[in-house]
């Protein structure tokens, strides 16, 4: 037995991820794809400008759209691939109905009571779901996950904390997958860098302090530490390089950085990767187009670690925005969840 | 009556680049195109795979190729793009023979009797020239340009030393015509971004640190500064992006900033730009593909200037890496010393 | 005295190279720009996402946007670069209200009574003037010029027609400048080419039949010629580039058609260029980037010129899409129709 | 037990797609990887720029590399993914000393005794090779695939023999990974179309005419069919698409070639795709980023086919050119081989 699960927002790049990953997944099943209301009672096939494979999977061509409303959905868990604006309102009625979302939309991620979860990094902070239904009254819950280049740096940073991490810099070089189709226009992107995405720098900026934080069984005490980001689109299809700077309280050295990237162990869940951080020791990787479906997916791929000073560390980190930085993200916490006994079976 | 100017490694990237920079110019004229042995007598326009523009220009499409050897080379002023180790070598023989060479290679770049020189930067520094031609008893003497991406730097770097600049960390994404060419694989960087260039973070991390110096009358004393950079090779075809966090020795704040880059004069000479350093208000520029060509390729531009913290300052600083960052550095340099009287006429 | 000139859909990727190209044109000087409903009122540097160049010509940047409607527009000639089912509508009243409008809209190319120019291929069917003035008694006309892959085409076709040409196949190579902005999306086409452009195969295929026509005095008697096209985008900025065969009914050589090529001579108007069709030898030539820009844009250049069989010729054929083949196209109708004064002065 | 064998110039472009495509392979295991004399004695891990994937197949990364020498190679089958100037020393001193030899370089193709197979298309061309052992006295043999152009158009070309083709026009857009490692730079293809590859056109013109050639016992009979090609390159990883004119002795319409593509069954081999050509309806594919991995980069996919006259057909064809066109060739080849009883078991 499944569990029965939709996905909101089913026709943009990340609900088409979505639908790909959980093509024969093991423990969840698409019975109900939601739509924006123009496409209400039309079949998915030919609704959606398919983009991430050459072919839709089968058990989804011929669904016929629903709208994005709790009483048109049949399902235990709502993958929430919406647009910021509509989930905030789409979301909480979907909570409200009794199902559990499992979130990629921005929106209640950064709210007191909502976990933000990374299952390698905070799972505790799962313990939210509790106070948040407590508060709310809410039949069902929400649970979030990170924007897609704070997922990669976080994964990253996590490790690190126990070694005296303060202040981060971090200049990214992000995927054209990462602004959705039609998204950003060949024209302004070939033979092209674009240093600005919007609100992308602060998301990267905020939502570590929260996920690096520490549950003290009410609420999320944030992580004392300070992240400067700046972000940049490159014309790369998928996965996100960051060049990060560490520097920490006391003095650090790259073979202790490596032994603790090394350290972060995977769960033991369907999408779970074998390795959380690959760590390469070539000095030109990881990159993009290389290293971003280390399993499948679902790894962060290290590299370059060098000492700057003392007390400060460099190196490149990569991960692939649209599976491990969105829909497997949503996936993997939703995995989580149904191993930690949060879905009704 | 203009200086007679030879190119010496004419047939690459960077000579093209000198070759397109040179046709019409008022106060030079190319008389000799110098390279490697296979193409001594050869014609260039037969010789060279001509990729910066649709023709080769046609004063020298039917010049006959000489030897990299003073003897063979009637000029005044050597221009070199030669590959490092070959400089290190032939830069000194057209030295001692009396030429003055303008170099950008690296070979001698960094050596205490050489200037390293952005004329808007530190024009003095050419006082190195005397010392140079007493200490080596040479006839000629020998000029460098930095590094293209340390170019582009220090430029923006430069007015914010009187601010109590301290301590730069710069993440940089590179064209593809700064590997010269045949250069970057395509196959290597399609769909792709490279995060290593062999040698480059050496180069932008301590030729600042002279540029930026003080002539005390005998040598330079390096800038109290220290620059940490991670270079990156992303699909654009000219002009080198980078990603600068700026931290200062005291509070400082946006318009301070602003204002100084603005303040950074010009001089009056046949490829100075208009403005040494373009400052966009605009949240997503500059971007190389429309603001390298700026001054010709000859200024820099400067955006997304915020603060970070109290003391510390982000901002994106854009420049055309072949113009401005080799060919065109190494020409200036050329008029500066005409201007200032070290070319004998 | 110049000639006042209003630009029809400013913002436009087409917009915008009209505007790029009148500005300092020794003729016309644009005093209106009209675009849709929502901008009218609004600052014309405020609203456009500029993107041919990295700045605004000065001359328009605060020029503010009118309606596309005639009394709102003062001008002798409108540019038109709407969309074709705005301009059915739109250029048919600004005609009637004595406007020239000079289109690079599809909607009027194939009526019977307007003229479809290309000057140096058809200049006399600006006869069709007179019998559209006469038969629709209005007190302006309509003078429009191909699509963009047809004008590349077409131009090499013209001097082969004396040859005996009797039949055309052309497979296209699209540039992405030619779906407008934004246009193609990047990740529809990044590391990929798609094979179809809506629309596309059908204009290539007619348009040419009635621009390679003769006018009998009364209307355009189609070519005698067969075009088949297929027709597909690549990931190149700006150039289509265009591979042919053409047939003819007898015998023919590579050096005929050479010399057909060299023989189709400019006319003497401020945008034509030098040469119309610049043929090279090279045998990987012509490459838009390399070649797009002959002629400021207005050249077209040929290469590969190979015999196939004893009647049957294969080429390369280039031009700028966005200059000689829409915003230049329209501008080369226009200076033609001064000269021939058919514009009141 | 499993068939030794060995590739030839394992460290190029094709050789890695060999190992990639022979890890796990259920009939073959590969025991000997050869490369020019730099490489002997060094580990493949070590040598190679493994450019296909993320990382080297664990089965080959510690294999130390042998010379191009029978004496030094042990294997039953000698895959080559030579240049076609060593292929032709080479190749023939592996056949003579017993090897059989399934070769992708150009050097033996159109030899009169050598079979040039693609095995849907002329799997009874295999019967050269009795011929071509009795003829040289060799213990070995050599067994050829053709160009990777030519294998895409060929299979799709060889189901309309039957409906009577007589002439086929074919403009093709080629990816990067058809010129190998490093193959084309970086900044001649980048916003660039190269209308132009070396040798390609002749081979995609005579290649055809052999495998659609009649085996009558003793050699090949030509098929009766001209081919005329122009071969662009663009910027497209991996994946050729063809734009195909073809013309048939009579009335054709595009249901009949429909059912042809259809109808061409796939062997039951190892590496045989479910579909070998896949019909697509939709009007914008095949394209290469979406449509080149499918049957696992050994189907080609077919799209837009149209009438254009009577008896003239247009489409578009698309294949994997290192899977399908490359090393998938060659394997399959051996597949047949194998099941054929060609090889000593």
């Amino acid at each position: 037995m499944k569990y029965k699960v939709a996905v909101l927002g089913a026709t943009g790049m990340v609900g088409q991820k979505f639908i790909q990953l959980l093509e024969n997944h093991p423990w969840f099943e698409i019975t109900s794809l939601a739509a924006s209301e123009k496409r209400i009672g039309k079949f998915y096939g030919e609704e959606v400008n398919w983009i991430v494979s050459s072919n839709i999977p089968k058990n989804v061509v011929d669904m016929e759209m629903v709208a994005l409303n709790p009483k048109d959905v049949d399902a235990d868990i709502a993958f929430s691939a919406l647009p910021s604006d509509v989930a905030k309102k789409v979301e909480e009625e979907f909570a409200k109905a009794g199902f559990v979302v499992a979130s990629n939309a921005s929106a209640f991620r950064m709210v007191d009571d909502v976990p933000l979860i990374i299952p390698e990094v905070n799972a505790d902070h799962l313990r939210l779901i509790e106070i948040q239904k407590a508060k709310r009254g809410w039949d069902g819950f929400i649970v979030t996950n990170p924007n897609c280049t704070t997922i990669v740096l976080v994964i990253s940073l996590k490790p690190l904390m126990d070694l005296g991490l303060k202040n981060v810099k971090v200049a990214t070089m992000q995927a054209l997958s990462g602004a959705g189709f039609p998204g950003v226009p060949s024209l302004a992107i070939t033979d092209n860098v674009i240093p600005f995405i919007k609100g992308e720098e602060e998301k990267v900026e905020n939502e570590p302090l929260k996920l690096l934080g520490r549950f003290d069984g009410e609420k999320i005490v944030p992580a004392n530490i300070k992240v400067s980001a700046s972000c940049n689109r490159v014309p790369v299809i998928d996965g996100h390089t960051e060049v990060v700077w560490a520097e920490f309280d006391k003095e650090i050295n790259v073979d202790q950085v490596k032994d603790a990237f090394k350290s972060l162990k995977p769960l033991d869940l369907p999408s779970s990767p074998k390795e959380v951080i690959i760590v390469r020791d070539e000095n030109d990787r990881p990159q993009p187009r290389l290293d971003r479906d280390e399993g499948k997916g679902m790894s962060v791929v290290v590299g370059r670690i060098r000492k700057d000073d003392s007390n400060l560390i460099k190196y490149i980190v990569l991960g692939h925005n649209t599976v491990r930085g969105a829909a497997g993200a949503s996936i993997l916490n939703a995995e989580l969840m149904a191993k930690e006994g949060y879905l009704k079976s």
